[in-house]
């Protein structure tokens, strides 16, 4: 990762060597401004993956299923075991473990990193235990609002799901919006869909029927990088558990844009997102444009929150 | 309860019996637009509290603290327990408990109950378990957007939190918005500042150093209920735990307006709202109004959902 | 079942209406003296499975694997998180989340039901929330040591494992004993090896590669029930997750033993215990009697506890 | 500490240099057997405290209450969200997240260190994510089998417990022991009664109505430490949080005993052990010895386990 890196642009200092938010930097208030203009309808698509899915979670085999159980209920006041407040007023409470990689989330940016740093040169010792810099609780702060654009690169490729060995490519992005009659601007958020987390609702089997799991993405490339940077993206989202693919085709190198968007560039990553209403909507009216709202929660020392983004038309 | 409320207006089967989203259905497109000609700076306030906070949560004491924990992190690769995957790649991955109901969160409408009938008239026995109805759910997949107005009872009566016993009243909220020359229309979201959740981040003894907790709020009155059902109120929020008084002060009934508003109107309720930033930034500009958006999660089942609320200005 | 079952023994009433303890009730101190006799080496075997084990949990699918986190280690010193004690003191400390029927454990005897009565004649809805009658807590305040007798049926019939479709019988307990030269007295603790917790290790799919799971065991039958009623064994142990065919073979109807022995008899199921090393022992000396001590954790309203039973000989 | 114990005996490398259980290496099978010839009774005292206790938990309060919570029971039965099994059959299911310091519990030899080395030297970074060595598993494996006497301070002095300022001496032990009639000997596992432990139960201000927390207890003292050093002792028990005082009184180190005894000695340590019903049995027919057995779950990588030692007479 190194030397495969070793002139991939990065962000450090840009934004001061106390910055622990990186990319979102871009999305000052002019950009809230120009995301709500895109915003016709009023209509607001609710973009998260259902947690505690007895279908399952998707997510990577390596991370356990939310629990959500019921501490009190209608059954506990039933039983005796707890009277009704004076007046008869009831309630039920109840308390839940969440893997914060898990589902729909977005990515700290002390999440990834390699050769012992971290997005803007933190040492990484400083995620022992929890994320003492760069954990999503500054992300939570400052709220992630901003003009977004839908790439549907499944709808593009007239395919139910991008199949598990495609690479997407910058030319890919580029010819897909072309196709839709829009195009990327600087500073906007990046959301792709690739249809992958569809398949999983179908039958888990098409996710983890291999021996490794893989699925489609962007990899590193030079120019692809190149442009993200140029383009000042904040934010990419998609459909798939990790951004990108698993490994990089020619080295076999793990997660390199982790690496180098997150790490180096201070790119959030918002995974696992849910565009298959919006991406009908998108076709139907011809907008690919909207209003991107995701509002982490503020949990100290996270290396992700859980998010239900909003997209807004 | 039954008696105090057998007059008391309710919204049950005003959107038809299969309805688990009650006044939220008061925010549709149009309230979305509305809410959105608020924006002006396009300034975006993140209004939940911390969770995990080494202060300590500020939630009713019988509901148990966040806990955190790191899954992987640099220590785990320093000590030989995990490798670096192929060129260099590491990351951290965390969990975490939290009791669904315990921070800046949003109730479900199945939440509370009395008479063993929740909202819409289903059966108190659907939240075994889990909550068959009326579970955060629908209100995650619909999504809180719309036009809110923030009513600063502290700053209006110039004290850094109203005390304890204090109770709001109905002319407290017309009186507090006239002095802000603002006015509460049809379908705002109305919010309360009292002040009262600064006092826990500055000692929580301030809160819970007596024999029994109160905090200040509204209390069942019928006016008041009846103001809320002709406004057509999607929503209350405040910076207290319950937003109201604990206890009915002339019957001594636990909980009345839960019973009034959220089961019987449908009203949502988000609790432990942060608005000490907010309320500040209204002042200064004079402008009251602004857009609320809050994108609770998709849990399957639950109470109750997390949130981090965003006003937007 | 309840016309399968509506002649078998019970032992209601037998040690009163208010008894939540059921055949532990035989092991007095005679017998704990009786148990005592059998250990002439001082040998101790702990028959416990790992929890948290990388290998897997070997459980019911339905259960959850165990999670154990660290809350603080040397890493959390290293990184400044945490100072140490005056005087250079430093300590490591964790949490575990665990499925209470999920590994070696004992079932309290309010764990399973039929016709909405437990053990005893409890009223099944006393299971609400928390078992408030028979949960595991009485019976860990009584502890359970007592004489028991190994039956390794798998040795017996020559084979790593009897295969899951086996179904053992009375005829199958009373041949290996006495193939053992042993015999199974009058309030000895059975304990039946039948090899399958070793598939489980050797490779999981060896349990779960089927459509449905099942295992090698005993099942309903007249004679086995009056044997066990007669003998009064007052406790069941075996290596297999649930000490019984999950159907009854001839009527489908699902775990007859749990209502037979269990609910009716108020004989206590220990499940999933590891014998490999003691069964070799056993081959080896020829003694197929032990002391058998097992200490659940007093855990308030719990349907079972984990538990590392010991063998001492 | 490094100074003050520069002289304290060590038994590192006394059972080789990849030993993990230090002086449970005393209690071998002529310690078990000379156990067993105390029981004479055939009486069982099963001593661990409640854990999910309403009352509430004895221990650190920095350590989280246990949570227990039902998965399924007869509400969810009865509310038609699971089906009972064919025949009828139907059972309750539950998990538990639990601190394993917590309640009743064996410290793993890993838990405490200074110098950055643990027990037998090993380097406390093996501590990270998880204990890589002196976990409580070796323990489990081997159980703790052995020759158990009762020193009751707190009937000696006649007191329900010792003062929280109270340090006990060596010259308290011999004394106790004297006016027992009993004396302590080679390879005994020492159990300490204070009466500290009744006191939370009977109001926990009594333990936490201070400004910091403190217990009576022992502490360091170079003829204490020689004094289990030569009386080869392998586990000190008490009904005490920490088995020591908090601070050493003349120097302010923190928990030298855990550093000299556990991490220098390899000494087991048993805490939070309830013994008043023990006690009083001791006192009644005089003997003081007794078979102390308990058996630590097999936690993978833990700091230490729950466990309800069990004492027989």
């Amino acid at each position: 990762m190194h030397d495969l890196l070793i002139d991939s642009p990065t962000n450090w200092e840009r934004w001061g060597s106390s910055d622990e938010i990186g990319a979102l930097n871009f999305l000052n208030s002019d950009e809230v401004l120009r995301g709500l203009q895109t915003v016709k309808k009023g209509k607001v698509f609710c973009l998260g993956t259902k947690i505690g899915d007895p279908r399952g979670e998707p997510k990577s085999t390596t991370r356990s299923h939310s629990t959500r159980l019921n501490v009190r209920d209608k059954g506990t006041y039933g039983s005796g075991k707890v009277q009704s407040g004076f007046g008869g007023f009831e309630s039920a409470d109840d308390l839940m473990t969440i893997s914060l990689q898990g589902t729909t989330h977005v990515d700290a940016l002390g999440h990834p990193w390699y050769d012992d740093m971290l997005w803007n040169g933190y040492d990484a010792r400083t995620t022992i235990g929890a994320l003492e810099k760069c954990s999503v609780e500054p992300i939570a702060e400052h709220g992630i609002v901003g003009h977004a654009v839908l790439l549907d690169l499944a709808r593009w490729k007239k395919t139910r799901s991008l199949s598990r060995n495609y690479v997407i490519t910058l030319d890919d992005l580029l010819e897909c919006a072309s196709s839709q009659s829009t195009s990327v601007l600087e500073h906007d958020i990046l959301v792709l869909r690739t249809g992958w987390l569809g398949l999983f609702y179908k039958d888990p089997k098409l996710w983890f029927g291999y021996d490794s799991y893989d699925e489609p993405g962007l990899t590193y490339d030079p120019d692809l990088i190149k442009w993200f940077h140029e383009m000042e993206i904040p934010m990419l989202a998609s459909d798939t558990v990790a951004n990108e693919k698993m490994f990089h085709p020619s080295t076999g190198i793990l997660l390199p844009l982790h690496a180098s968007l997150v790490r180096n560039l201070g790119i959030l990553f918002n995974e696992l997102i849910w565009l298959d209403e919006l991406g009908a909507d998108c076709e139907s009216d011809g907008q690919w444009e909207f209003l991107y709202i995701a509002s982490p929660l503020k949990i100290v020392g996270a290396t992700a929150s859980p998010i239900n983004p909003i997209g807004m038309k």
